[in-house]
């Protein structure tokens, strides 16, 4: 589950990342960098369904789809 | 019409971008890949103070960010 607002949040969003890879699911990609609430950087994938996801930063196939989606191409 | 899920709207979101480096200020960033309805990936950063704003994906600075995030540094 990610817990989104605006602003500063109390502690991580997620508590928990998917395993699975899930690239063709995806519609959106949120980078939350380390803050004071939060020492890792957390990824929150929003699905094609409009469901949202964590994912872990430190996955290949998560880095890979950050470099393909900078590079202008879909996930 | 309907408009079914998040992130389906049926034209690009960002009508230009920020030129000036901002890094210091983002809380978080989002990448859009391209899709029916865009053709090119777009970034809305949310800046510290709640204020979301548009980032050009092929400026360097803007890369450099999103490499930063994913290694875990703020931008």
């Amino acid at each position: 589950m990610s817990l989104r607002g605006v602003g500063v949040e109390p502690r991580c969003r997620c508590s928990g990342t998917e395993s699975r890879r899930i690239g063709k699911l995806i519609e959106a990609v949120e980078l939350f960098p380390p803050n004071l609430h939060c020492k890792e950087t957390e990824i929150i994938a929003t699905l094609k369904n409009g469901q949202e996801i964590c994912l872990d930063a430190k996955a290949p196939w998560v880095m890979k789809i950050t470099e393909k989606i900078m590079a202008n191409r879909s996930p």
